[in-house]
């Protein structure tokens, strides 16, 4: 991920629920794929370990908000993602400054 | 976490290094021990899985630095992070928007 602040950053928080894992593996993928094609996507992290967090970095909130109105419709046409999850929290973050080791971006 | 944009959250990624597992799990749990007694914490959460991402959430940009203070203060009386971390990364960001589900705040 190489972007000099100001930028953006999405941070999904989720709990799974136990129901459809399979289908949840396929959408995640998915979802994750469609995210890396959209314009202004700068980078995507996760984990997970008990709660997932994904951050997703963008350039602008208008590229943030596209992506999103193209997630909602995709999982419109799916299982929705109350049945994929207990939980999950959206925060839309303006990244302020960044700094790090190895020094990547002066 | 209860609080309500604008706030801040501290977005930490990492690649742990091989060395010092025993003193790396110690000084985790005193840096988040630490980050729990400061002014203006507002909660956190974290999860490894390859890479490590843990987000902290504050109250302003003064409570961040002055927790980054005494962090780093401890820190340095270690090892220092160059030796438990292959790589890290630390996103300051302004929380601009939330929502979730449940709807846990309004």
């Amino acid at each position: 991920m190489n972007a000099t602040p100001p930028y953006y950053a999405v941070i999904f928080t989720s709990k799974r629920s136990a129901a459809g894992q399979e289908e949840y593996a396929a959408m995640s993928e998915a979802m994750e794929e469609l995210a890396r094609q959209q314009p202004g996507f700068l980078g995507m992290e996760h984990a997970r370990e008990g709660i997932g967090i994904t951050v997703s970095y963008w350039d602008s909130l208008e590229n943030i908000a596209r992506w999103k109105s193209q997630a909602d419709h995709q999982i419109a046409q799916q299982l929705g993602r109350r049945s994929w999850y207990e939980s999950y929290r959206v925060r839309i973050c303006r990244v302020e400054r960044e700094y790090g080791f190895p020094q990547e971006h002066p």
